[in-house]
């Protein structure tokens, strides 16, 4: 390799301290400093001549503008940020990919970061990028309390608070109607003659998680089902958690003909169990998930759509930096139940 | 909400502008700018009386030290970037994951953002991330000439690339064994009886689509079969594309028995052309995914370990910024095949 960088020492005690700097384009260039800011800067007031000098110097030493510097001076950079709850989550794959669309035709940067759930993560990571002086944040709150970004927010850091609703402040929040659909799916199997019916869902102080058992009560509710406590299991959703609640429901004195699962992160898993059941056992899961069509039974999902939820999210917090929105809402995107054969199946007993 | 912040003005012409200072907190504190300074940067020299009503200026203003600031000062933030290919694909999950958990144990702060497969992009992004001052850069390159990295390097930015080797530098590189892993597939498919053998795989500019399509060539060329142009079809890997890609191999003159996958885009397009189908297509797929398993036949695939060349990545890259490594390698990660039932499927004919 006659053109690699094979000689570059790395100088971990020198850390920055040789980066070309404007004052040696300006020297370089036999240039005044004033010039080759504005040269930077693309100002009037610089013969064609001696921009192309310095241009030359620039490309020559390897310069770049240093926009830590520029930040300061002009208070804006193009950049926006979004704190993710899991980067391992497909579930949020299409959501990232939705922001940083919206992010790209804006002429903003995107950078993420991931919160594992965790709520002081998550403020560490929020501050951290409005330190960074990013323009606004897209945030899947791990916390129930957002009053840390008030001086932020005060300061004119847009905020928009997707999947999940902000805590204790006033922001605009994008979500999926998870009462509704989980209402929705219980609701579907009850009609297929299902009466004892077992609910899987994430930590009860994940909003989301506690909105679908609502709506999972009030389907039993609605057909005047009495609930029983041992259908009900909230909890982390590592396999081993859910594999246990599936089983112990499954095996029970009053064993469940049919489970709702709460995110796909749960129905992956029981699905998993029921493979190694004999018994068939009906199944429908919030949130769809890849191949859900091709495993048998076809699995009957509550759908969101989270690219939508990214998209709608991202859309708010331009409008919010332009200066068109001033009073934060709360934006409920519909789900849609699909059936493939997994909700359809009739009580096994 | 009594304690929001419902009187909250955004003010986009003001962006900033009205962030409380050092200044303002030594005026509140009634001390002058040098001790908060003192305090801020946790110096010596500060009566805990006098730190007591500093801490209480900065709570009450809502004060918050100005990274930018610190980062020209100091030249170093707690920080690395990751410059990814795709947010949506599921590949990149676990390595991102895995990035993060080594980046957070050396206490320094994990901001991603994706190239998505544009060269241009992926530059922008990366000196972007420079000019933010980040210690150094796992990059999964889009791009195939690195040179635009040499000052950044030779400033000291740390440098790993992961999933695909570095364009025209010298650098630290991780990634699977791509050549052998798909000899191997396709070894297998034909010691199961399959002379007829196609490939589908991702555009050939991308490194391990080179090199898998070599594996194959090779596999082939071992068993003394002639290779033919219609089995290899190599391009985007966008569900249409892969179909038909698939669809010709299936129903031309001499159809193919089996088919190698390229990657876990590509194999689960290429499941579902062959759900659709009545006669039995054999299948090894590169890359593991999630469900594999349960699709009836299971996926037979050539899997690599996306955690560990992340976490291999990662822990390479703060070993350079130790200062622990002067001469960057290329470590290259064994791929692992997992029959399942679609890849021992015989011929059909």
């Amino acid at each position: 390799m006659p053109d690699t960088a094979a000689g570059f020492a790395r100088r971990p005690e020198n850390r920055y301290g040789n980066r070309p700097t404007m004052k040696d384009v300006a020297a370089r260039a036999g240039v005044g400093l004033k010039t080759v800011s504005r040269v930077v800067n693309g100002e009037a007031g610089v013969t064609p001549d001696t921009e192309r000098r310095v241009q030359e110097a620039i490309e020559a030493l390897g310069f770049r503008r240093n926009d830590s510097a520029r930040v300061l001076r002009k208070g804006r950079t193009a950049s926006i940020g979004l704190v993710l709850e899991d980067l391992a989550d497909p579930f949020y794959g299409p959501l990232s990919r939705a922001v940083e669309e919206v992010s790209r035709a804006h002429g903003s940067l995107l950078i993420n970061g991931s919160s594992a759930e965790d709520p002081d993560r998550e403020q560490e990571l929020a501050l951290a990028l409005c330190a960074r002086r990013v323009d606004g944040l897209v945030i899947i709150p791990a916390g129930d309390d957002h009053r840390y970004l008030e001086p932020e927010i005060r300061a004119g850091v847009a905020t928009v608070f997707v999947d999940r609703p902000a805590g204790r402040i006033d922001a605009d929040v994008v979500l999926s109607d998870s009462f509704g659909g989980a209402r929705d799916g219980v609701a579907h199997l009850i009609a297929h003659g299902h009466r004892r019916i077992g609910f899987i869902g994430d930590m009860p102080r994940i909003h989301t998680a506690a909105e679908r058992l609502r709506g999972y009560r009030a389907a039993l509710e609605d057909a005047g089902i009495p609930v029983e406590d041992a259908w009900m299991s909230l909890g982390v959703t590592d396999p081993e958690r859910v594999r246990r609640a599936a089983e112990d429901m499954l095996s029970g004195p009053s064993p469940v003909t049919a489970v709702f699962a709460g995110n796909n992160r749960v129905t992956v898993t029981v699905v998993r169990v029921l493979a190694g059941h004999t018994r068939p056992v009906a199944l429908v899961g919030f949130d769809d998930f890849e191949l859900a069509d091709l495993l048998r039974p076809g699995i009957t999902v509550v759908a969101q759509d989270p690219a939508r939820l990214g998209r709608t999210a991202a859309e708010r917090l331009f409008q919010q930096l332009d200066g068109s929105l001033v009073t934060p809402e709360r934006i409920e995107l519909p789900t849609r139940l699909i059936a493939r054969g997994s909700g359809e199946l009739p009580p096994a007993d």
